[in-house]
């Protein structure tokens, strides 16, 4: 069985289980309050070129979706997601939870614009409706797609006039950051266009862990306390500097994700000389090839993926998604079989 | 620097990271549902002899009290807790966050006895007041103490009479089985007891992990939701399968809280030696001996360690915590330093 | 200043002041528990034939609501509602607060269609969603229209398919029944097509007031624990008792309702006469004419009433609404008007 | 039947239901914002001396309570209360329920004095507890002691060495400002005091009503987001203005009181003279005293009022209450009776 089901199927990249061997038997505070958080954090700071802000470790996105989201608003205040955000459908409902309520707005090939913002928060005109307070994106987007930084500036314009808070999720950043199509965007320009982002590492080569970077200082306030109220503090929290050391510290980040997206290029060609289409044109690791349901049902018994959604009667939208363990050979099995 | 801090300062078990290596690149799926975690459960399924129960990994001891307490009360009822247990005093009100009130109970060398929910239950008359619905305990409590048997048993006969669950807290619950003062108390006898316990992980010698038993059937549905809608399911679960399927193949979860335990009772017997009492007398790898200040004082120099209370003007309570990685050598130069 | 702005301008029908002083210096006990509420509740089953069911008397829509909803879910279970739903928009995320998500379907003139239930509902296919639980619906809607028995019989059928709970928020139940276009529907079809509904008084000639009505046995356990919690138990309780009691002893509830409905009618009939026309057909006690939007404003100068939306570049949609207290002079001047 | 069972167990005052009667045909806007609640607003503000505060009127304690700590707070913040707080037995766990933990401090007849807030809050050193935030008292307290102006500022500047809010619960309000033993405390000084109080008419000869006094700045932002959200307004919000305008016009309010406090000091000089003891020294509407238990049985048959608690094996400890409708005929009759 050849694996495209999704970029969490393996363990972690070696350097990250050697690592974890090395330092295993140091003894260390708890709840990331130790040298290995505190290197990890210095790292990330310099990298994002932004010394102030406030690095906080947690495990996997809906944790720290809903931490973040619990600690940032006021029991009135809102979320704005687009109807295809992770925080809409697929996190059990986790931000309601914490009692705010998430508005689906309309969105454009999984991304929001400007004046989508603008024809939400009309809607909301006074005290009997919930405060638009929060623009939670993605980046690269749940459908694979990418934020260009001019589109994030102008994001970030329009928020400034409704006096909200970008928040980005960044489960799938490295993607993003080192997809082909990426024209300038870097992770130093994050600070200066979001309130707070998360570099994300379970989908990239980690065994686990995600970076909150928190970059307005009216929202680093008592973070911490929040963190463990919603269970997202770690006692061998040191696991979590290991990891971001290791990754940050030559690029290697980075190189995982890059391979990921070239894995997912190779697939969109491949399958685009096959002549199939795609829901979308998707420039990072996840694509979403038009095939026919019964070509579909065929590769089932070789290939594990996901099936999005029916395309109309006889072709049906898959999801295939590469990740740093991809291998080129599984690439070249799938484009054969098609 | 010597650590008697707490039991979670170093990584895992050796025979974990290498169990973690050596499945690193098989591909399964996400969030729990592979074999690793089948076999763990169907492992411990086996161990506590209840093939019925349900059995859930998480990551965290906040998370899983969190978790269980949101899935199984309603709005209105109310936990009842001794006033040292976790969830009271070192969760950041984890629990009064999903909504419910935690009840501080008196206790007894941080065990409850059944005429103390009797006191507590009779205050709770109508609907002006919460209603009392579930016992949080703790095995072993966090000072260190351990119910026996039967103490247990008068607990479940107790909550039968007022309709309530018992839920224990066993993020030390290797420490409690293996005690030396432990008479007959056996993983087997849980789930004739509990409505619901966890046996914690990352406390014993694993890099995290704790199991969630579900053995009331009525407190079993849905159970998957709420643990995703709280930030607790993780993507790469087959971590916490992995982990369980070694630590319970052979015996080796026993043997390292067995390990732990010896080495507090060496600590425990050489400081008696000297001349110093207890806070309470605890079997298990925690221990609070009471110790002039200023010898406390000097020991913060090469150890580490809790101040856990003054005790009077010129004596301290200290909690030394000992862990599957502590050496003899480390007790040695505790004991020759006082 | 002639208001058709609301159908809660004005205080109470005379019967229930007069009633308030008559039995205003009798003592009773507080919270509900008194028997001018016994005797309310007794004849409210009556009425509706529903011996078994609990009755609870609150203040507000939007505290039924969250109350009710709060009681009757789990944490991970959600509400499914009309886009145009009260608690969708006018409710400041009330439900939210509770921890529930509230999953906005597309409506048909604010009214809920078997098939967009199925719609919804299959998009939510494990615990990566919320598992939708509960329909909430309004009758009449907040745009005035009205739900048939046929269509309120085929919801309950679709529902039971997904063994879902039928919530009707009762704000203007009396306009509902006693509209001229309502066929067939009577308070005694309620109980046997919702699992609990309320009968809301504030908007038809109480002071305050609305009468929760839970049928389905499985709801009704500990109910006033959550309404105390909430703040929804109010200490002089028999003033819902006694409002209650007079509405519903000879019909004055269904005659004040019939009279605002009529008052609608008139104002329906002469806008449609001067050539206007509405933006839905509501046969209630809410009227949505399409004016120019330069005599909207000039309307303003002598009646107050709702600006709804825009419609085109020269025409806004009004919300007209009338009420037990509204006098045919004042229909025959804002006829005259336009 | 005579009750001393509650303040609430008659409607109101006539002046009030005088009042609601001759506004009741005129027509305002919904939720408070009308001139009946302007005007009351204003005439509270010159009467505590406080222009600048904000008013928010609702129904309730609880709600108050629940409305007001659930705007203020951050969900890592906690509350202080007496253990005797209303709060803490009486309200199911509202406060839980809005996610805060409340802290139960032992307190001196009912009072909390500042050597308590501060062996609390040592207790709270860091992230792993919640952060003790909002103390709430009340005046009078549940058992009908009073906080002496100097004890209040002594409270006010602990909490300030503390950066904590004081909230007063003003339920009983009126009786504790009218109590013969309150030297110099006035609603004047309760501005410079309190970051938020709420002047409770429940509970002093109104239908139902208190108003919220917010007078730190901080707290008074998007205020009514979170009171709708809580179901805290009302549609006929014109009934809360309508009574507290009559109620302050001309110190209605304080005579209601005053009589209230009269009725009880005749009942408590009463039962002293027979020779009974009291549980505490309570100077307004509530005492307390200790009777045979065989008397109190006796008693039941024409008087009804609440058993407070067993005080020993042949005596028991009653609650007596009286209120603006209280006579003295009954107290007399109780005298007799005893």
């Amino acid at each position: 069985m050849i694996y495209f089901r999704s970029d969490y199927s393996v363990g972690a990249h070696d350097r990250i289980i050697k690592r974890l061997q090395e330092t295993n038997m140091a003894h260390t505070d708890g709840y990331s309050l130790d040298d290995f958080c505190y290197e990890a954090q210095d790292l990330i700071k310099e990298l994002i070129g932004s010394p102030e802000s406030d690095i906080h470790f947690m495990v996997g996105g809906t944790q720290v979706n809903l931490t973040a989201i619990a600690a940032f608003l006021r029991p009135h205040e809102a979320v704005l997601a687009p109807k295809t955000g992770h925080i809409c459908v697929h996190e059990t409902g986790a931000i309601e939870a914490t009692g705010h309520k998430v508005i689906h707005v309309p969105h454009t090939d999984g991304k929001i614009l400007p004046h989508e913002i603008d024809e939400t928060i009309i809607e909301h005109e006074d005290e009997h409706m919930v405060l638009p307070k929060l623009l939670y994106i993605s980046q690269s987007t749940e459908i694979g797609t990418i934020y260009s930084k001019k589109e994030l500036m102008a994001l970030r314009e329009k928020l400034n006039e409704h006096n909200m808070y970008l928040y980005m999720d960044g489960a799938r950043l490295g993607a993003a950051l080192t997809s082909s199509e990426n024209k300038d965007l870097t992770l130093q320009d994050l600070p200066g266009l979001c309130d707070a982002f998360y570099i994300g590492g379970t989908k990239n080569g980690f065994l686990f862990g995600e970076a909150l970077v928190i970059v307005n200082p009216g929202l680093k306030e008592d973070f911490r306390f929040t963190m463990h109220q919603r269970g997202g503090m770690r006692a061998k929290g040191r696991l979590l500097g290991i990891q971001f050391e290791k990754m940050f510290t030559d690029g290697l980040y980075f190189k995982l994700a890059e391979h990921a997206n070239e894995m997912a290029k190779f697939l969109r060609e491949g399958i685009k000389e096959k002549g199939y289409d795609f829901l979308v044109h998707s420039p990072t690791n996840q694509i979403f090839p038009i095939l026919p349901t019964s070509l579909v049902s065929k590769l089932e018994k070789d290939f594990f993926f996901y099936r999005w959604c029916p395309f109309d009667k006889e072709r049906s939208v898959i999801r295939l998604v590469t990740s740093f363990a991809t291998v080129k050979e599984d690439v070249d099995s799938f484009i054969e079989a098609i």
